[in-house]
């Protein structure tokens, strides 16, 4: 949302170095100048992307239920619930890499998917930018976790979604937008555009 | 959310490094027991903690709109909207930082308060855990901004707010979430219990 009219905001760079190259982390320090001309440093990570996941699925009488999953997170220091997600492998289209993590997570493989639309999670220090997909018509598959990845998947009602986001049971941001998107998709408010599978879920 | 039937899921420390100690990123590399007993690491981001505040104004017919910011993120590159938050300061009470930063980003004051919830930002790699205000009763005063920092504030309606989100004109992750609170409020969903400004807006 950056207008013509916002040079009055905008940062520029002028240096960039590296502070850290871990084997997740990659950081630098960029030296900026500020809209009255002074300069500043800013500190962020670099972060290749992801894609977020919303499966909807239907009970025996046809209710909507969504697919969700808990795991450990070791820097929040507890089990959170949410949906799934993963990074982009590098050059990775986006659909093809919410097919591939949907059908890696949780075996599901869906037939029709939907770009909601995106978020960044952490604006202040990364780069990272999630894109939101609806994905619909799924059939079960085998789950193909990562080695050292352990995690638990299971369905909720949207209600009994949206009322852990009330209780803080809920507390991933990403997950806590997927409940804004959910909700007002089943509401008629928030319209999506379906289109169908890629078919990477099969060429693996 | 962690239950005592979690050992499966839950990964313990064994050892931990300090990776990078910037001007802003605290990082780490701990070793971790995982669930099956193997070790893995994890690079993560230590944060100090944040608030943010949904600040309710009403317009001269009575109608509800919501106090914004729009700033220039430079790790994503661009002007975003946003909603009032800022880092809380060392042993600071979370509405006394709630109130002193709707102060100085804003200038506003607010005479009541309602914690709303909370929320991590990015479960994968910081500890970053953001508490959710909602503020009403407004009066107005002087923005006193840090050095360095540039903002304009606004104020729009829940629905444009909303139609933002569905057009990702908003893709701020805390925000998207402020607008997931923000509908369920008004709707009357989710019950917000008010209390007084504990009047460190009036201290400094």
């Amino acid at each position: 949302m950056t207008l013509p009219m916002d040079k009055h905001l905008v940062e520029t760079r002028l240096e960039s170095r590296e502070l850290l190259k871990g084997s997740f982390l990659h950081a630098f320090e960029d030296v900026v100048r500020l809209p009255d001309g002074s300069t500043a440093t800013r500190e962020y990570v670099v972060h290749p992307g992801a894609v977020m996941m919303i499966p909807l699925i239907e009970d025996a009488n046809g209710a909507c239920r969504v697919v969700l999953e808990r795991q450990f997170r070791y820097p929040v220091g507890r089990v959170m619930v949410e949906f799934p997600a993963g990074k982009l492998d590098p050059g990775e289209a986006i659909q093809v890499c919410a097919e591939r993590e949907l059908r890696e997570e949780t075996g599901y493989s869906a037939k029709e998917w939907a770009r909601a639309g995106m978020m960044h999670p952490v604006i202040a220090y990364s780069t990272e930018c999630i894109d939101v997909w609806f994905a619909r018509g799924l059939t079960v598959g085998e789950q193909q976790l990562d080695t050292g990845e352990f995690l638990e998947v299971f369905t909720a009602t949207p209600d009994e979604l949206l009322q852990w986001c009330f209780e803080s049971k809920v507390t991933d941001a990403k997950t806590l937008t997927g409940a804004l998107w959910l909700q007002n998709m089943l509401s008629g408010s928030w319209q999506l555009q379906w289109q169908p599978s890629v078919g990477s879920a099969h060429s693996k």
